[in-house]
């Protein structure tokens, strides 16, 4: 199950599948547009967008978007602040025969298909295309960005004429492309590169200067020149012998002024010219066949969730931006614009745990991207009149707030206490405890500091308060005490005080951080329920049967966010992933008390819902629940239908995926809640079996779970503890050890 | 004291000043602006100006700000919505001698004054100006917007000089302005009329087509026409002989496409064309005598008091528009652009009573403008998914909610109760019920409908509640039940139970907004102090005397919303406003202890908080302090050196100081309030006496009050009750009845 499938063209999944076919070598990512693009759908149409709550946005109703992107090159938005900036679009190969074009919508196209292999990061498509005049020709495209080599990337079009066949081509690059409808370059020039080569220079308003060149190889052709003021291509006749192969290459290089190993689009090109395709493909599958053996994940019985959870990984693989800590993954995975580039909590909280357990060190860059913006998040502070360092909601390249709606930038500030949360897992999972009190350390105490003069101390209260926020639940703007918050927040004034002398900080301020760490309440009902914030009860209920008609939309999308505001209808998980994320706090009588409240008022309007409720209902021992959840964020973006990944992959939800499985139906604690491995397999009851690998400790770590048991392979160099269930086990380096998964006490705790 | 006068120029007021002596017809407003202008002040420089809390906001810094407006005349802000736009510019003239420029920031000018008379609405200007020639000229300015004739503005220019002197003159009408940034111009054309007359119309993006038409007349000059693309200007040179005393005289008409009774510029100059100026300024001067004899306070012993409060009543004259429905008074009083040129709720509360006891016909035009824009209320209504109606917080000409800021827009929803309350004020103090049973009905019933649906039954609760609203006090965004706006709710709805029928309520929905209005909650602590919300107490401490450290500012200029949002600091009066409005609710004890509890927490960061507590400290008997608020109140926009009316008059805290002195000194209660005419005077101490007149349900009334006494005396054709704090009498018409001060019983109930 490693291919991703379109069997028709249908237009109106065509942008959905553009997202899907995103691919990417981490420097560069580029959507699955289609070469020849479609009829009437220009890329450089205003309006501007305005600033507006995303999940009850309506975007343009466009039949493709192009994105081009190579992360940390942003610009600012008239109204929405810094961005990633979509460049000119190099993938453009038109075809015409008998003077007609070959469009997916207009031209009469049959055996069509597209796939993206995930195994090799490759995307082919084929068609039979029958001109008007009865020409019939074959095409087939494939494209990959390579892996190996980070600035290039490959295409290439295979022609076969039933008949004897003129067909005349043009490639080249465009450069009318507005971002959210903004003009982000500031100039742009051309220049014909050799006779069959193609550049493009641009300036940003972000300052930057992005170098693109083409290069288009094709037997016995000559190219002629065609430019206007955003656009230059090549052109030629290509004549096709009845049967005959014709085929068509381009090599496109991209590089910028901000490049941390500069290089330049020339040299990239000079450097492979003298390999073929093949060779330039099979170094690129060969990256990618070492990336999936530290991170596949088999499922055997259940060929959807297989290929689904492929897909995701796929695209965590793709958006991580190698060992270049002044980027993070973007909220779109680097496949759309529909969050404008930035970052936010899903970096630490929903992709971090997948790298921090395949591979540690691009866990690495990510936490360091935190450390890198740390002067970014003192000048927040500062905006808001505190000392210390505040992370923004919306991080752009800086590590400024860049969100544009003041009832997030402002009141939702756990964002803050997850980053020090995710420096801690990460020390925990790598074992590297220097982190903290090395790198890690100013950060953990500016932060610290920050909450320290962000907390309240009122009157008729005996403890401190953290007041006026929004918790990760953004249906209820402005609340006191959330829970989620103030358990984040404990956890970090807890460490900054364990740490905190590494970072700067005066015993009396470590003191005091612990007294506040201490004090911040977790609110609880008389009859024990967790409270998600001193106002929940208070709220109104949500009447869904009556007000939230179509369940294919979110609420948000149907009611006034007036109502959201004052409504008992939650966004997402907030007192349940708090509980996710502390097991050790809650017996599971709480968890599932919280459970049974806050589920039916939950809307699961973010994509960062499902996930979680997967996770917690697993543990819960809620099969049935565990197992929608799962389909349901583990389909998202191969929903098509609903749109999928039309505005960019949910990358959050990917990661979460992976954590459903590994966390959730594997029961992997993490490393902040065990010192040893321990897992507390619930398989779906369709799966066969799940096996994959992890990363414990500097331990490689391979774990097998079938329907009755459990077996874990010791793939490193060092002993390791571990349990299965509450089964303690030792496997010696190289040892596999197998634990049945019928034994009572096991049984038992699983009731 | 009827003079406001500047005794010498002082750049860093200009803008103050421009603002404070703007003139006006109700049908065109201009602001204070020099004829000459300044230098290095560009009227149409961008920025566009962006949504901001306007108590926090900054304004661009420039020398002068013109301001043309014609009430209506609206066009869409690409960021702000629909606003007021500022015309083109036709108070210019230009001054030159020995080719140097009168400029009253680099010219040697001596003798100088400016004062505005209030009794004729007259601006003057004098000046002696020494050229760097030496040519010595006295130039004195005045220029008034007829009373009578609503379209007209005249304008008069004298010269004198020592010596003989060639001035060369430039005047005409200038079209480079920008309103907040934008340039509603859709076309612009200038027209030669005659030999001294310049036209220009302009089309504007609202759709409208507004005509300037200007004739200059001064002897035996002939004119010279400059036209540029957004300027045109006639220029001419004077020969002033020694001594000799030379007049110019500016004489311009506006119309617009919107004009209820349509006419043209020509038209309007042709009428007076046989008119002298004298004549024309004597019929203008009629209008306001006879003004002033309706609404004239005069207070003996105190000037400053006296000018102050005659400064607010000249632009609550100027500033209404008589007898045109379609719009209201806008926040700024057509002198500044800061809020747009929309209508809030100061229309009703600050601003309807003014006019419903000096002039109840100018009221109605008032109570008309909310039924004129009920469609509008409807559509905000159906915008949040709710039927009935829903006033806007920030209305444009339509009705529609032009806040840019949805906080305000979807929280601070008390506006619609207030329009409801000031039907209901109009009805009792004109004593024409039949106008809630007749023009009023469909929207009181309405507005009801929407409140049935706004409403919220929390399982918890016995009663409705009102979620997640502001109220008065903007710094507390979402709240609930808050005091003041369920209280206005309860009156709203109790009115639509009794008059429902009218507006075509059924019987049931009678009912239920009876049954509504009883059971809403008026939050009160365990130790009965009245909340302003659930929750007001958990709020945090403001900790004034820690972040605000300049007190010439305000708070919100201070600190972060952020902080504003989740600290007990009040912006104006919220539960005190209630408490004023419903007197019969709350025994004084009741009062006071809401004073010296919300008190400490105040900011009065609006200039709606003042009055509101002048009113409410008298009740409580509190003179020093109703004094200090009364200070506050009356000598807003006379504060020059703090801004003032830079950006337009605080027309609603103009409002409220007319209601200081008659329902606070005077302690007059309202037609609501009391079906007789209650007096419970309290002078402030400085105050020998206080006199005006009322029309209380029809009956005109003088009332003078001094230390002693308290006078009233009967204009009317009918009897009239009243009373003097306990004292009931009767004074039948042409009576005047004096009432001792100083009985005991009197004296008692001071206590």
């Amino acid at each position: 199950m490693w291919l991703l499938k379109e069997t028709e063209f249908n237009l109106k999944n065509a942008k959905a599948y553009e997202g899907l076919f995103t691919q990417g070598s981490g420097y560069l990512h580029v959507r699955g547009s289609l070469e020849e693009h479609l009829s009437d759908c220009p890329q450089n149409a205003a309006p501007l967008r305005r600033p507006a709550n995303v999940t009850a946005e309506s975007f343009p109703e466009t039949k493709a978007k192009w994105g081009t992107y190579v992360p940390g090159i942003y610009g600012p938005h008239p109204f929405l602040n810094w961005e990633l900036i979509n460049l000119p679009w190099f993938l453009g190969i038109a075809i015409f025969a008998d003077g007609e074009k070959l469009d997916m919508e207009l031209s009469q196209v049959r055996d069509y298909s597209r796939e993206l292999c995930l195994r090799t990061a490759t995307l082919r498509r084929e068609l039979t295309w029958q001109t008007k005049l009865g020409k019939v020709i074959k095409v087939s495209f494939e494209r990959f960005a390579s892996a190996a080599r980070p600035h290039l990337f490959l295409q290439r079009v295979r022609f076969q004429a039933l008949q004897e066949t003129t067909v005349v081509v043009y490639s080249g690059i465009d450069a009318n492309v507005l971002t959210n409808g903004h003009d982000h370059f500031r100039c742009v020039s051309f220049d014909r590169v050799g006779d069959n080569g193609v550049g493009c220079t641009v300036d940003t308003d972000g300052g930057d200067t992005v170098r693109i060149e083409s290069r288009i190889s094709a037997d016995g052709v000559r190219w002629d020149w065609k430019e206007s003021e955003r656009k230059a291509e090549l052109c030629a006749e290509l004549c096709l012998s009845a049967e005959e192969q014709f085929v068509l290459e381009k090599r496109t290089a991209v590089t910028t002024s901000r490049d941390l190993c500069p290089t330049t689009c020339c040299e990239v090109l000079d450097s492979v010219a003298g390999l073929t395709y093949e060779e330039l493909h099979r170094e690129h599958a060969a990256v990618w066949e070492e990336r999936w053996e530290r991170s596949d994940v088999q499922i055997e019985g259940d060929d959807n969730s297989q290929l689904a959870l492929r897909c995701s990984i796929y695209h965590l693989l793709r958006a991580h931006v190698p060992s270049d800590p002044r980027v993070a993954i973007d909220a779109k995975g680097y496949a759309g614009e529909a969050y404008f580039g930035r970052f936010f909590w899903d970096t630490e909280m929903y992709l971090l745990p997948f790298y921090l357990y395949t591979d540690p060190e691009r866990a690495r860059t990510l936490v360091e991207f935190r450390i890198h913006t740390l002067p970014g998040a003192k000048e927040n502070a500062a905006n808001y009149g505190y000392s210390g360092a505040k992370y923004p909601w919306e991080a752009d390249r800086d590590g400024h707030d860049s969100c544009p709606n003041w009832q997030y930038a402002d009141h939702e500030i756990h964002v803050t206490a997850d980053v020090v949360y995710a420096f801690a897992h990460f020390a925990a999972a790598t074992g590297d405890r220097s982190f903290l009190s090395g790198a890690a350390a100013e950060a953990i105490v500016e932060t610290a500091r920050y909450w320290l003069q962000r907390v309240d101390w009122r009157k008729q209260d005996t403890y401190p308060s953290i007041l006026g926020v929004m918790g990760p639940d953004e249906y209820s703007p402005i609340t006191n005490n959330n829970s989620y918050t103030n358990r984040m927040v404990k956890f970090a004034l807890n460490l900054a005080a364990e740490v905190g002398s590494y970072g700067g900080a005066s015993e009396e301020e470590c003191a005091e951080f612990r007294l506040v760490s201490q004090l911040l309440p977790i609110l609880r009902r008389e009859d024990g329920l967790v409270l998600q914030c001193e106002e929940f009860e208070s709220l109104a209920e949500p009447r869904f049967e009556e007000l939230w008609k179509d369940r294919s939309k979110t609420f948000a999308a149907q009611v006034s966010q007036e109502r959201l505001y004052r409504s008992k209808c939650l966004k997402q998980a907030d007192v349940l992933m708090m509980m996710m994320l502390f097991p050790e706090d809650f017996t599971p009588d709480e968890v599932r008390k919280a459970w049974d409240y806050y589920l039916p008022y939950t809307t699961h309007d973010s994509s960062l819902s499902a996930g979680v409720h997967a996770i917690v209902a697993s543990s819960l021992g809620l099969k049935d629940e565990a197992w929608e959840f799962w389909k349901k964020a583990s389909g998202l973006d191969l929903d098509v239908e609903h749109g999928g990944a039309a505005e960019g992959i949910h990358i959050a939800n990917a990661g979460a995926s992976w954590q459903v499985v590994v966390m959730g139906f594997a029961g992997m604690s993490t490393a902040l809640n065990s010192d040893t491995l321990v897992l507390r397999p619930r398989l779906p009851e369709s799966w066969k079996s799940l096996s994959f690998q992890i990363v414990w400790k500097g331990v490689p770590v391979r774990i097998e779970i079938t329907r009755d048991h459990c077996s874990v392979t010791n793939c490193g160099q060092q002993g390791l503890d571990f349990a299965v269930w509450n089964n303690k086990s030792y496997a010696s380096p190289g040892e596999k050890v197998t634990v049945s998964l019928n034994e009572p006490n096991s049984c038992e705790e699983r009731q």
